[in-house]
């Protein structure tokens, strides 16, 4: 242990405040707000809540929960099920705390990503009472060496009260001088962001963090949860080449070259396999600006095919995890960590002018989104940072496959049941069908296109008779009010949004 | 004419390219893409225009009309009654031409403001052929001076293959030196925007110009069409003084000072009345940030409230306009004038972290809120500069009176029709009812509060019920499908949306 606090904890001033984590949750107390690290899965603080979710199963304890993004380790899972979350935010991704928020058992806020840091900087939000921060390291300045995330970490160090540490041996400490930590101050007051190129370097390599505050360090030793993600199939690779049609389009006219422009890719399943299906493209010596770095980042780097990425997180599956870090040196020079607020940041995404890809749940006839609710009431995930990129992009793409529940569910319905991202923030939309460009388009020209070319066959005679009753009304966006929900309401009553199905 | 001409043209090269309206007119052809000057009534190209109007009305012709926002001297009613339009972007707010829009007789593409240079500069948009653009002078340097507006002139002249200069010698020559010009440069190939304060001056006075891209110069003189608004009455100084008592508590709070920070006012009469309110406030060395400047502004100045203003347009009432023109010399040194590309820049927007106020045409109980479409389907004017203010101001502030036609329409509704801010994006609503701050609330805290506190009462009721209801139902965001628009098929079918109408 006298090694491995020499190892790990390099400021001589902090020795003395190694604890275990029961000790450390013990000073949590009830009604108190917590912001732990961790950012889809990775880098999460994982000691201390797991310490404190034993205390809530024994006691009534119920805390305020800030992240940068989803935690791992089952965290999210375990707090929901110990009923000791009064407030949750920005993002979860677990199905046991999602069906609580649902029942309206616990509070959550869906916030874009890049809001929180600004919303907890200006003190708008309850103050934090503890940080807890998983880092590989505290290096010789005292400076928090994060891990596989930085999310939300060095707000919550600059702004809480206290600040518990949970330094995790079982986190490569290669990972130490891959992060670039740069707070941007306070608005009004602060300067441009000077970021130009994707691998700009524009902060410290740790949190700067006033040693008085740093109350205890907690050893641990567990990896990151895996990350779920489903691999790439037919249809992934299908809706990949529709993609890569478009890009190959838009090198053509003249508008990108076969370098592309940063590209930004959501959490999941469909958007780590549409990228994936960038490998056997012509593009080459492509960057990536985004917030996550999921599986498809690092085989293309290895293909060749990306230069260098930008992110606030790393989350990888199993194997994927272990190939990268056992080559952690080699990846290490094309590589980035930074705060959410600067992966997410309007600022850098408009100036870079990234292409952003993000998943839908579904979208409309006019090409409004919908990212996080369920028939509109039940939430999903939570937007995230969909529409931090999605507003300021340079192409705003979003990828859904036409048809979920066998076919039972189209996910293109004449009007959301939920709006994230509105008809002025979509460029593009992708299915396995094709893709509809809707830029400079009004709304009675993307009707038909979209209908056209992304919905499938079995929806696509019902929702033009939707658009042409609708056409008959008028309007700059014609609808039929008391029909808009029609296909959402029957899925809720008859289990499928296919109408006449009574009559077969 | 030959004084004028080398008092308004003072590059020697251009002095022999004056024509008349009619010619350069007749220069147009069907089926051409035109960037005119013209933001919010002020600055707009006024002589050429007339002129093609006069053409289309003897002949078939159609062309697309991008512009800066809303023309003036009734330029968009005259274009849209000689059916001479093929598409409109990005803002207008004519009834005429709004009529055609909804009748599907014309194409309007409703585009946030900051979007247009950007899909302008990366050819994304159809071609300008023609830029026509009002000038108070072309100076030594061959750099046009725009007017009352920038607007888009910047980049319609750098994009278009032709230039034709509208010089408006009823414009106050005074106003050359009051704009910077500054071009954002390639997304991927730009720099930082170096403006930390309101006042900071970053480009040319002058719009720059390869001097063989004009080929016509055309002298007019007509003023601008004075605003339209409506003076602050009593309903707007109870909103404007709601707002005040909310931002008393930020001040109160430590989250702002008395200075507060720059503010930006959307356009219309809503808006002007409820910043003007602030002139009996006790905030003091205030700053403006937004597109266009109101009368309010101006009497803002006047008290010694507003210290400097920056805009990229300004649309005076006809009284205020003979004011300010007569003092120009005195308000110079407050003003700016920018492109509405960098008025409304996300990159500007969060760095100075300003508080942003735009009319909503409803809101809902959760907090989206609609700008642009009656009953969903039917365009008012259009989506403007609001969305880029309020993704990325400090504060998201929405205003609206509870009730509309005679209290038959309730502005608070349990799902707008149309969504033009997600809930992620509003901070603040305030009506004359009283204000709700929504920030760090999750949406079944939202609704009580909205509905206390700034539904009218003779909603109130009605709108707890559905939310009850809803409520029972479950969600994140509850709702009952059936029944979310009911509110509007009800007005239109009963003229109302009071509940149990027909039973009294």
């Amino acid at each position: 242990m006298e090694n491995n606090t020499m190892k790990y904890i390099r400021d001589p001033r902090l020795t003395d405040r190694v604890v275990t984590a029961k000790d450390a949750a013990s000073w949590i107390k009830d009604g108190m707000t917590l912001g732990l690290s961790g950012f889809t899965r990775a880098g999460d603080a994982k000691a201390v809540p797991t310490a404190l979710i034993e205390r809530a199963k024994k006691e009534s304890l119920k805390v305020n929960v800030y992240t940068g993004a989803s935690l791992g380790s089952d965290i999210d899972k375990l707090m929901a099920e110990a009923g000791m979350i009064h407030k949750r935010m920005p993002f979860q991704a677990d199905s046991t705390m999602r069906k609580k928020i649902n029942q309206g058992q616990m509070l959550f806020v869906d916030q874009h990503l890049s809001h929180m840091a600004e919303a907890i900087r200006a003190d708008v939000l309850c103050p934090i009472d503890f940080a807890i921060v998983e880092a590989v390291a505290i290096d010789e300045n005292g400076m928090i060496i994060p891990t596989t995330s930085v999310g939300n970490s060095s707000i919550f160090v600059e702004k809480s009260k206290h600040v518990i540490v949970e330094i995790n041996t079982a986190q490569p400490i290669e990972l130490e001088g891959l992060h670039d930590i740069y707070e941007a101050g306070m608005q009004g007051k602060r300067d441009p962001i000077l970021l130009k190129n994707v691998h700009d370097r524009i902060g410290t390599i740790g949190i700067p963090v006033d040693s008085e505050k740093i109350i205890g360090i907690v050893f641990t030793h567990q990896l990151d949860s895996a990350s779920t993600i489903v691999p790439p199939d037919e249809e992934t690779q299908i809706m990949a080449n529709h993609l890569i049609d478009f890009l190959k389009r838009e090198v053509k006219a003249g508008r990108l070259t076969n370098q592309l422009a940063p590209l930004q890719s959501g959490i999941g399943s469909v958007a780590n396999a549409v990228l994936h299906g960038l490998i056997d493209s012509e593009f080459t010596d492509l960057e990536v600006y985004s917030e996550v770095l999921q599986d498809a980042v690092f085989d293309l780097i290895d293909a060749g095919k990306v230069r260098f990425a930008s992110c606030c997180s790393i989350t990888l599956s199993d194997e994927k995890m272990k190939h990268v870090y056992a080559n952690l040196e080699k990846y290490k020079e094309r590589l980035i960590l930074r705060p959410q607020e600067i992966s997410n940041h309007p600022e850098i995404i408009r100036r870079l002018g990234l292409i952003s890809i993000n998943t839908a749940l579904e979208v409309d006839i006019y090409g409004n989104a919908n990212s996080t609710h369920v028939r509109g009431t039940h939430m999903m995930n939570g937007i995230g940072g969909s529409g931090d990129f999605a507003r300021n992009a340079r192409l705003a793409i979003f990828v859904t496959k036409s048809i979920a529940k066998n076919g039972d569910i189209s996910s293109i319905v004449p009007f959301v049941s939920h709006v994230d991202h509105t008809e002025h923030d979509v460029d593009v939309i992708v299915t396995e069908q094709g893709y509809a460009d809707l830029r400079g388009l009004a709304p009675i020209e993307r009707a038909p296109l979209i209908i056209q070319n992304c919905v499938h066959p079995s929806y696509r005679e019902q929702l033009l008779e939707y658009f042409e009753e609708a056409r008959h009304k008028g309007g700059q966006t014609p609808h039929v009010l008391e029909k808009a929900f029609s296909w959402h309401i029957n899925y809720e009553k008859n289990g499928t949004m296919r109408q006449h199905v009574n009559q077969i």
